[in-house]
């Protein structure tokens, strides 16, 4: 099977896996179960629950063992996103094309509506996992979550806005912890439930960090180079706001230049790992060359 | 020893938990870390935390097993009470005599401060507990905490607000949601720390349900009688938000008697467990007469 063809039939069960593992829009309060979904059903390039479902087949796991955890790191990652475009953070009205939730629904239910998600993300793995694999699971999203890393990242990318004196270092910090820790994190879920061993979930967490790297990068290239209408969100946004970015510091032919190193070194760390690797080959590569 | 030496131990080990259970406050991103420890370290009457510890306790639990549990769930329930207060929500100023998170810090602080202590919660469970025991109390936090119970609540809450034809039903499930869920979660996560039976879970699960209620009979009545400088928190401003409560919808008298009934109902129901439960019945008889 191509790479397009694979791509297209993870991110299909994906889609079905959103649909079947989130509580139903009528639930009570459907207001706010209809604002979970409204977000997770905005579409988007399903990076990360693509990658859980592609690592775990990798190491030979069954039908739809990993599906719950790859619905769990989109949810989560949606949360991230719908809390990142209150008015209070990036106040940012478009998002995958759409409204962004507090402008489809207000800003109150869109706060909600994130801090269900990421709770639902934790219910997910505590509902569909057991005994040391559940546990794994569940200590590797919290943490990839948590105040060192995700929100860690995204508290320093705040900062760093207001902070003039803001360095490759910081931003470094914010790269690996608001964007690769989250992307570290569906490899390394994969690997657990395709039960790769401890050496090998290692190999999985510095591709993961790679391709975090050269995925925000290229974020910040599209930011900077391409439309709104093409991006599905606002471009331009990260200059305006006065944000500490890869292109600001280094310069577009010096940021295109990282991101090849970075997916190379990816590249090179995925090719320790069993041999039908080549979908997540094809997959580190595209993110370096993507459009939006 | 008597009632008042018991709880001020507990909540000393609570305290102590929290001071070794949460990430220092000078470790990156050092702003967002203080602004979790200021809002988990207002004081409050940790009555979760003390009902985790008690009810571990009564079930023969040893040391401070269930210290993590605890912690937790005072994170979890820190969470809620900073993004209930955001301007968004309640939008409030003071919380235990202190300025609210986003008063303090900022709203952007507050919002990724309860986000990080929802997140460190699930992660303090995944960290220091294993195997099954780890399962059931992710589970049990994780649907406590979740779209259908706690936030479930909040977002009800919030549309009672605007719905002059709101119902004792409609109060009754945020209630039930808001509040008891958490209390409940409590009970039950001590008692699975503790090695409780099925049965006697599904017994702790009562007594938290009429605890809660109780418990928050009794909320509406102080914000309806108290002042502010009592309790610590805006009073009379539920009355004022137009928000739907238990003695607008029932007067100060009936509401009265329903917070009696429930915490009545809550020692009949705790008289099934075993014989050392002086302590907790205390605990409950004090809900429903307290003045703060």
């Amino acid at each position: 099977m191509d790479f397009a063809s694979e791509l297209s039939r993870l991110v299909a069960r994906v889609e079905r896996g959103i649909e079947t593992h989130l509580p139903p829009a009528d639930t009570r309060p459907a207001r706010l179960h209809e604002a979970m979904r409204y977000s997770l059903q905005a579409g988007g390039k399903r990076l990360r629950p693509v990658l859980v479902l592609a690592t775990a087949e990798l190491f030979g796991a069954k039908d739809d063992t990993a599906l719950p955890a790859a619905v769990a790191i989109e949810c989560l990652h949606t949360y991230s996103l719908i809390h990142d475009d209150l008015p209070c953070m990036d106040n940012d009205d478009l998002r995958r094309g759409r409204p962004t939730a507090h402008k489809a629904f207000d800003e109150a239910t869109a706060l909600l509506a994130g801090d269900a998600l990421l709770t639902h993300a934790f219910a997910l793995l505590a509902e569909n996992y057991s005994g040391p694999l559940a546990v794994n699971l569940l200590r590797e999203l919290a943490n990839a979550a948590g105040s060192r890393r995700l929100i860690g990242g995204q508290m320093e990318d705040l900062l760093a806005e207001k902070n003039p004196a803001a360095t490759a270092a910081d931003l470094e910090f914010i790269h690996v912890n608001k964007t690769a820790a989250m992307i570290e994190a569906a490899l390394v879920m994969g690997g657990r439930i395709g039960g790769a061993s401890e050496t090998q979930i290692a190999t999985l967490r510095a591709v993961g960090r790679h391709l975090g790297l050269a995925f925000q990068i290229t974020d910040d290239i599209l930011d900077a180079t391409a439309d709104t209408a093409t991006l599905g969100k606002t471009a331009g946004k990260d200059a305006k706001a006065g944000k500490i970015t890869f292109v600001k510091l280094h310069g577009l032919d010096s940021s295109r230049r990282f991101a090849h190193e970075h997916s190379t070194a990816a590249l090179e760390a995925l090719a320790a790992l069993p041999p039908r690797t080549r979908f997540l080959a094809a997959l580190i590569e595209t993110t370096a060359t993507r459009k939006t």
